[in-house]
């Protein structure tokens, strides 16, 4: 089957007819820091219609937009790290105001890092945690929790399921089981409907991952229900469908077409074909395979090994500010 | 400037009115094996006409395609480097007869793998060279030559200029003018414009390489002009340019469109638009920084990494078959 | 403490006065197949006197010695890996015999690749792993057992504590719970005492990894009792201590220069220190850091290389075979 | 031949009896920086005599050490890089004087990684080349000299004869030749004879590199009689001799020995031992293969990696400190 997926929850509502209209059980919210780049959005899927309208989950999805990341500099890679930082412990003072974390004290955080190591484009996960200081290991605090507001951190690789003949979610739920951790913070690689989402947004949720999405294509889910304790993920997009990206194009095609045409009748005839019928040309225009290749860009390397510095900088800022700095040394 | 770019010559040849139609100046050959999946075609510019007409130089290029090459067995890879090393004695035999080459006796190569080495899809040339078995610094055959037909192999990884500060050909004129190779085997991964050519096709052309050419885009040429010695290119596909992808299938969604539309006057506006107005409504349609996007599969890694024992393997098939099973030992 | 410590129990019996004396509670025996270059050496620790003496676990401790691994072609470690499967089976069979595994039908095995990925000489379990085929996803069998003996494989790289903030085995312990397998094989790179060990030596053992072993220094054990099922660990020596190169020859020294000097009571002098009294004049020799040094030769990434393919394929041999020739393909 | 080999000067004058007594032909000046934990060695081989005593080329050797390098911050690292290039500055300031360089002017300066890039130890060459920031290919200033005293910078990783076939001698002569520097900065791992000076020492020395020298055992000598221009080498050590590390240690034994016994023939006997005796000693006990073994410790990936940033650093400090702390963007 044709398909032209996205992981982004803010690319879902911008397929809606005219962009930002309303859909029932979905709110949006767009706003700007001032002397800042960056652009943040949350879509808050409030019911099932919601949920059922927008093919996600019911929950919060935060999207924050930057400029190229690969192309910033350090100070501008900061930026973008406190800004996630902020929004992390946003989303955790609110779960924590829902009961569904301890209403006070520190946590104890497991990151994990999914998708495949060897697959640049579905690296992001294992390269954050490359980056990410664990310290659920050290005698001294902020293992013992005696600084306020220092969350235990722990983190996993999980590998992906060709790898290890097990679900993802076996493995963590394993983990979760044995360790007892607060909440999981996943992090993933994704796929999005526009190339210029590569490497330049970062969406948030408290809704954990759902199967089928990210780059690999998780099979089975990692939420709350699957582990048993709250998950957050945290995805940047690194991947489009080759679909996608004529898709958009043929849309704004047709509207030229339409408009640069004389007679009533041609432009009827364009204007009649609904987003369906576009989609049905172009599953009969594309070759077979076509339709489920992704793409990336050439010089994804620099970009996933950037972005592991930022998110694993972010969890740093937003649980445990005083191993930021830190140099990781040498892990034997 | 918005351009779809390939650097395959069949690519280019298969852009002409008619698809295979006469060109002046070029001549087409297509051919199989018998119990064969692999598909040879050769294009021949033949004067400065075909040259202008081609956008390339005067020389032959040939291509083998074959079916996703990161799919295949071992013995379909080994398939591959068989008919790959063929065509090379095939075209080396040439170069000999038109004294480009010594007439006879062994020959000396100068192997270099072309492309930054950090950035997947342009890792061709260096990756090949990985498993390329050099002969040249050994005391006993096949470095003295005493077998016939054994060439003395040397081997070199450049970089790129943004890596070095140099030219590539300035490396290499050098490397050249020191060691005296009778020929240098350039090895170079490039754009093309259709997604189905990634990974499956290779090119071998005795025009050496281009500026404007291959993922890197070197800036200077390596021919027999700027080297001093005949420069055989081997390049496989790696990138496409996103705006390649959209207008093949917006060549053929005019098509539909113009015979799905009553009128004849709207058929006769969409038939009206010929290539250059269809590149036109493209640069048109695309956001500026798209035309410039070039995109890759996400399993880039796996397919850089076979095709580089397939590369090496058909310049030892061609050149040394005697080290061709060899375990590669070593280096220190 | 100064310590020369060996993670083979052969290395720990030759440390015995009299190099394979006998030693209460220990059983030793050694043959060499017909034909064949490599050397099977067996230490059973029978009881507690026994494990007292080699500060080892009682269990049987199976040794294969190969000439350098590095150096050798496919044959070569083929017959290795061969030689390791006949070794694997024999030591799961004697295990279903004893009710450690199910008496009959076909296992369901957990690989486990210990060790840290970024650090060379430990990366001889994540190296192993990245060569395993695994099936358990797989919806055909040998997933769902209807061959007989072949194994149901999954695969898992923990990372170290240092990285996760967690213990090795309280990861595995989860994932054991939470997929069953019957059998943990866990693989990890060993410290030797003599450098003629390093690459060449496989310890196969049916007591699991214990505290303190391992290059990476495990600090919990993994075994049937803290895992729950039984473990049988593939260990190949990767590092030497710097004071056991350092004490090996000093022994030696004492011998020659006791036998070389011409009064009696010199000879006296020096044969009068006994082991101890030698470990304590190193200790004085040595300067502080240098004891706990652990080196390894600088062709070590190769060696790594190589070996992880040996033990992905003796696992294949022995649980798998109809598995052990497929290309891995691509995981994402 | 069994051989204690030592790639720094320092060592070799440390060897003469009476550790630091007068060598003819040879000057020995150290000094310390206040509030610094770095320390300057200068050895002068100042003629012949000098040179054969030495069995090193005529030249100035400056050694800087410092503690554990692997193991320290950011801002240890950064003054390690500034004391480097003080002396950078301070050698080619000298060398200006002596009209091996242009007495004023930016120079034109050609920065070589040498070694394997894949084997570790042998690495740091080309990894320095990685963090290098070259700019001969930039259009604007640095490039055009307009700055004064910013160094046009070219860099070339050569490869090692193994995987090239060709000496690295000759593709640098060829390099040089096509391209024009006024100097080659050769940076190269080293062997030392002590297990201390790994990873926390750095040679600078103005007489290149000479054949035997380094971990990949150079068959050619990069100086400028070979090259043409004037060589100043960079070298870290890396690896240590097996037998080195038995040499050092039974030194000590032989006098605690003599000491520890009572008659005065015995201890007579131990110190009529000469260092020649001593090696003649070692010869016999260690096994054959053994004297050519070089050991390195288990973390050197890190220290590669941290080592390689420095050096990097230093030469932007020396040549081009407006550079050094813009980020490296991507290469393509």
């Amino acid at each position: 089957m044709f398909e032209i997926r996205t992981d982004l929850a803010v690319e879902e509502k911008e397929s809606f007819p005219g962009r930002g209209g309303e859909v029932t059980g979905v709110s949006l919210r767009e706003w700007r820091k001032a002397d800042s780049a960056i652009k943040l959005t949350e879509v808050v899927i409030l019911d099932q219609e919601g949920a059922r309208a927008m093919g996600k989950a019911k929950g919060t999805y935060l999207t924050i937009e930057a400029r190229c990341i690969a192309g910033g500099n350090e100070a501008y890679c900061r930026e973008v790290s406190e800004e996630l930082a902020e929004q992390l412990r946003r989303l955790t003072g609110e779960m924590r105001k829902k009961h569904l974390l301890p209403a006070a004290g520190p946590l104890h955080l497991l990151v994990t890092g999914l998708g495949n190591p060897s697959v640049t484009p579905d690296a992001l996960g294992p390269e954050t945690l490359n980056h990410l200081r664990v310290n659920r290991n050290l005698e001294e605090p902020p293992r013992t929790g005696q600084l306020p507001d220092q969350a235990v951190i722990s983190g996993i690789v999980p590998g992906v399921m060709a790898q290890t003949g097990m679900e993802t979610a076996e493995i963590l739920k394993g983990v979760v089981e044995e360790t007892g951790p607060d909440l999981v913070i996943a992090i993933d690689a994704l796929a999005a409907r526009s190339i210029r989402r590569l490497g330049t947004t970062v969406q948030l949720t408290d809704t954990g991952i759902h199967p089928g999405s990210g780059v690999g294509n998780h099979r089975h889910g990692l939420t709350r229900e699957s582990l048993g304790v709250p998950v957050i993920a945290i995805g940047v997009p690194t991947v489009v469908g080759a679909a996608a990206i004529v898709h958009d194009t043929i849309s704004a095609l047709i509207q030229t077409l339409a408009s640069a045409m004389e007679t009533k009748e041609a432009g009827d005839f364009l204007e009649s074909l609904d987003p369906d019928q576009q989609y049905q040309l172009i599953r009969e225009l594309l070759e077979p395979e076509f339709g489920s290749l992704y793409v990336t860009p050439p010089d994804i390397d620099q970009t996933i090994q950037k972005l592991g510095v930022i998110l694993a900088e972010a969890i740093h800022l937003a649980f445990c500010p005083q191993t930021s700095q830190n140099s990781p040394g040498i892990h034997i």
